[in-house]
């Protein structure tokens, strides 16, 4: 181990990293997988000049035959360091592996926000497909478990105390609604990532006439979008990039909250999948702790200011900021990190939770009725008027937290045994109504 | 002024309100607004389940007859104080203003959030129109005086030096771009906005079978979306309203920032609109202050917190949580005022802009032809190589800052009097290209 | 109802800011009580520059009789959005107020910044004030339960899951070092608040030689500290009073966590103190919703934003900067009356819970000595070994778990009955140990 | 480059990261010392037991013989993602590695966060020291640079504008005294880290009686505070230190927002350092862009978020939560980083700016005695009022604008030649003013 990682992030650690990112985004976002995309939009650069007769044609393929891995990263961090960015050491090494007649031609017209930013477009690229494929997956496990759990009754709780009965499967189908709300939009911001080629101050003058068909040719020969004016300084796109990371961090962190809360002791409705050795403690041999639950909540404690780092350096001066633009650097890229943790977290959730149905059967008897308050105010409604009847519930159900006896008991020893009052504490409208609404969510295109 | 306003936040106080939020703003997002907007929605309520038999038909004319200035606004904020919620003490309040036959029908099968949420739609309804009224005028104006300055030459800058001319055109279609993009997304999330209607746990089972089919009633008769679920907990919509805010003010601040610096002392090719008595100091008199830029960035100050404030907020536990959905509250409705101030000023700005071309031509001649410093080194890459040429580029500016000469005159010295060389030197190529993607900018659908 | 109040925080809401902030810390931050410390601000500066002979004797008089009521606070608001600042017209209107002699000589020599931070670094001392009570209030009621419940067995609970016993009081006991530790730095920042006087930009020139000396006598005319020098644009002050505010609602946010849990049905050990008409539901006449948790929850969901905000403004151009100092006002006030609900409901919570101590018990033996897991570990580990016994309870859990027997009968049964594994399952050594660190959190200074 | 580090920070990236942070602190936030600090925690816990007869008097010898290069980190991180805590897989691994007899009594009593808690504390008290060696050279070389240009006429600028005539030294003695203010918060957090040794919920219980006392000798073998009550629920302390770094970065990028607009290409009264190979284009060999300030400014960005998410942490539920704890992972360490690159340029540039008192001098005479504007108006004041002063002056300075005359000789023109007047334009009083706060301002203890 000569050389630990560096770990101001825990997501970059050897050691707690493959806790909370995933092994595919964790390859997406290394030093290597930025040498090689860097490379690759200088080739991709020199494709397009060749187009127009602005490169040499064996220029790009030069570049590509390039191996990052031949590049010495610590000399060129020590040049970074130096230099305060990394493309000019970058371009630096990759002029000196290059033919002296094809050296003069490399990154001809291009600025280093270019290759900076182009590159990091390519990385996101691959990293929102390692999105989508866990998004997919879970949103076909998590409609498959609201099917199965369609009519499992289960306690509604409100503020953390019981409020009336849903099914497990309504629940469900409202992490789905969630997660599938925000997963809608993924297809739109892949489709929107740009290329970045404006040279010096976004205008690519250096280029002559040619400059916008060039950007048009270089975005084409990458596969991305071109955009209509440079966006050194425009950077609503990164920002909402960020934003939808948050937002779907957030989707995930509303499942993962009621999850732990499931699974809780007491509550022992849920269980995580069962995986050995998970969810031990160092001290405590019993222990199942819900670990998949913990590392999506610590992402989505961490999100929201890395989302924030984005939108505020929005303010970006003039046609290249000092600052701005390197703030993104210190959060992107780790909302991305944050996000596969979570998305195999709830992944694993989604296709292996242990559904305990009798004790949320059991739960739902705990309050011996109360669960049932509503109803039965609308059924004593018609007889005592609105108000009346919540009133007379409210004081019944204070005998029964009090006596321990039945809601339903208390209230006929009042009201008589009417078939209506009795009707109230049915449990199935309650499920009927829960279903209806799995079926109207899982229905949503 | 017996009851001066509450002022936590600057946006409430009758003195600094009205600089940093619209008059427009400030009373969709006043406690009328509020209440009536309660009102309203108890009111469609009635008639959607009016058209099922669930209602009296009369019981929804009562209800909108209720003049929400009618209701006693501080003894509701003391029950609000005492519930927890202001939905109790409002259902009480109307209760007791409608005639006892009607009265047991109010709220019939709804809860507490229904009402809160589905009126904060609306007023974000409203608030929404006010935001697009102001975008379209910004829009337009900015693409006029794009075009208008399509041609005049002016310094780019990166790292807040200078860099190579660009035209000052340019540089509004870039903020135009900035903020068209960010816009496009209005009219999908103002056609999102959907009417909550769960009951007490979201499955509406109160109102049995006819359930999903009243909810959707509801949402037409105010114009809203239908949720196919329950919001009640799935807040993505709320937080990505946010969001869009944070970006649009994002957007503007980009402008500003460019403003700002443009109207400071030194470089002074900019001033904001002439209004007698704006900008001036207690103490200075001669002070030109730039009001508007600083509302806009004083407002982009504060957005990426409270757009993070939402994301956390998503994090809400069951069918209701305790404390997360109320932190929006802190959050979401400032996000608009500080928008509205912003979008106000930014038109301002984009209406009345003093341009001062001259003085944009004169900084392009500050530092004797170091702007044109990349085009010199590409004139002599041909015959020195690019590296070799970028370094004799660098030594040349080197002497220009030292000695105070020319940029071309050094060269020339070294290099003899090329008429590539000179032709580096010459605005129109500069020009040309920043006045193309003008045009490609503003094509922008 | 003529004027509804603006209310883009709900802090400011007549409806809602009663549930959220106290009655003392609003009328604290009113346009009323900005209005009145600007006011006292210039006739602190008028006394001290009398007593150096720049200022009319009675110049100070004449200030301090103006009545804040009397100004026409529409006006001025219509002004200061023109203005941009609102010391401007509010100067103007001092002076109309004034006789002719003495008119000239208020407000010499300042400028806007310090008439407007000085005042609300007195808004911010009552303020602090208000803090300083129930924080003193809370601490001395927490004391006390943790003392009452020094021994009162509970469940010790990690990630969510039954770990190991403690007592009750122990809990409490963390909450009030919790508190405790952000308390003590109350009085420091409370003295550390420092008058501003710096004049155009921050030399006080204008005031000649006398400049330092009047700064200070200023100061002391108000009892504030005075600062070495301009703090204008030095603004760790303001954002280290923010970030206390948020460390001190994060300490509460840490008590409401447990409260709300612990009050939940499932576990229903404790319970808000019983207010007649709180916590009930619109829909659900049985509910009893943890108000007080969750205004402490939603003040500490919104803190953290507010708090970034007031720390990336610090990065203030020059003499004064134009953006980042009025941000602060669109978050440090709310941060005071984010803190003042949180507190009086925590205070309600230390002074008023209900306890359960049997239902604590109750929970105890919920999952068979489970809890015991980490002492019969450690009982069997002479004999076995501290890997192997952590092995053996892990399998003996899963028995338990599985088969619902006591995790002293699986063990028994594999291990015979040795009096170190009986001992292991005896609650006294757990709660000896708990009530040794409540005596050593309390003793703590 | 078999395996390129993972960088989902640029902090930790081998390209970026020796930009943005230094590099011992990149060293004291490795794995390898993550791992160092963690084998110490061990033994330090051992000789505690030892004192007390709980553990054996050779383990902890045993245990600091431990190599932490010697441990597997990928199998290590390949286990924490299966068990979702470190310390688990850490603690075998070291069983592992000794003898029989010994291993059972490792880590006894201890949990997890602990260890995981206690390393963290001791590699903060590394960084801590890193932090306060570069503040101390700050602050030397600031207060040198502020004497030195005691008396240099300099603009003060307020929003942007030219305002009234400082110095420079006192421009960097407001620097000092900010970053002064929080830096003199440093010896208290460092003097209260403490450590962390609770056991599975913090009660100690498993070492009886002695666990207080045990707790006292843990945190005295390793030089660290003891705790009085376990703080694994309790992290006002952490957050607080995030607070700290971003206080920090706040001063240090007042300094760097000054500095960038000072160096640019119109005001150019200021450099950085001149290095060679920095701050250069890949494009423009001519620019000169300010790295430093340009680093400082990038941690700002990134720090108010990451500080929010410390404070959101601390609503830590019970003995230890699943995902706050976990979230400060994501955020604290980075915050240290970003520190350290932050002070390190802020100490390049304190110790190197290259200071040009003539352009200084130049910048002052741009417009034409405006500077003046209120000493003019003072100078009035005594002859027509200090409100008809002001608008004379105001309307003087409009011509001033429009007709390029000095504003002496236009009020000259107005009301004739006295000798006050011209007095008014004497910068001998503003440097006399400036001079005396710099004196103020270093006296600070």
């Amino acid at each position: 181990m000569a050389e630990a990682p560096v770990t101001f992030s825990a997501l970059d650690s050897a050691l707690l990293g493959p806790l909370f990112a995933s092994e595919a985004m964790r390859a997406a976002f290394s030093d290597q997988a930025r040498l090689a995309a860097m490379i690759r939009v200088e080739a991709a650069l020199a494709r397009a000049q060749a187009r127009f007769g602005l490169a040499p044609q064996d220029l790009a393929a030069a570049i590509a035959a390039i191996d990052p891995d031949s590049l010495d990263l610590a000399a060129l961090g020590r040049d970074t360091a130096v230099a305060g960015v990394p493309v000019i050491p970058f371009v630096k090494a990759l002029r000196a592996r290059l033919p002296a007649a094809l050296e003069p031609h490399l990154h001809r017209g291009a600025t280093t926000q270019d290759v900076a930013d182009t590159g990091l477009v390519l990385q996101m690229r691959a990293a929102l497909d390692l999105v989508a494929a866990d998004l997919d997956a879970i949103r076909a496990s998590l409609a498959t478990l609201a099917r199965a759990h369609r009519t499992t009754p289960c306690v509604g709780r409100t503020y953390g105390q019981h409020a009336a009965p849903v099914t497990f499967g309504y629940k469900v189908a409202v992490w789905w609604a969630g997660i599938h709300e925000v997963g809608r939009r993924l297809p739109d911001l892949r489709g929107g990532l740009s290329a970045s080629l404006g040279g010096p101050v976004g205008t690519l003058a250096g280029l002559g006439p040619d400059g916008p068909a060039v950007a048009r040719a270089f975005a084409e020969e990458l596969g991305l979008a071109a955009a209509p004016i440079a966006w050194h300084a425009r950077r609503a796109r990164i920002a909402e990039i960020g934003a939808f990371l948050a937002l779907l961090i957030g989707a995930l962190a509303k499942m993962a909250t009621d999850v732990a809360h499931l699974a809780s002791t007491e509550v022992a409705e849920l269980a995580e999948p069962h995986v050995p050795g998970r969810g031990g403690s160092s001290a405590m041999p019993h222990k199942r702790n819900p670990v998949s639950a913990t590392v999506i909540l610590a992402a989505h404690g961490a999100a929201p200011g890395l989302a924030a780092t984005l939108f505020a350096a929005m303010a970006a001066a003039h046609e290249r900021p000092a600052g701005a633009w390197h703030a993104e650097w210190h959060a992107l890229p780790q909302l991305f990190g944050l996000a596969s943790g979570a998305l195999r977290e709830a992944r694993a959730l989604a296709e292996g939770l242990a559904v305990d149905p009798q004790r949320m059967r059991d739960n739902l008897d705990l309050t011996r009725g109360l669960l049932f308050a509503d109803t039965a105010a609308a059924a004593l409604a018609p007889r005592l008027g609105a108000a009346a009847a919540h009133r007379a519930v409210e004081e019944a159900a204070d005998r029964v937290r009090a006596e321990g006896a039945s809601l339903l008991a208390v209230l006929r020893e009042r009201f008589g045994d009417e078939p209506a009052l009795s009707a109230a504490f049915d449990l199935a409208p309650a499920v009927a109504a829960a279903a209806a609404f799995v079926d109207e969510a899982l229905a949503c295109p």
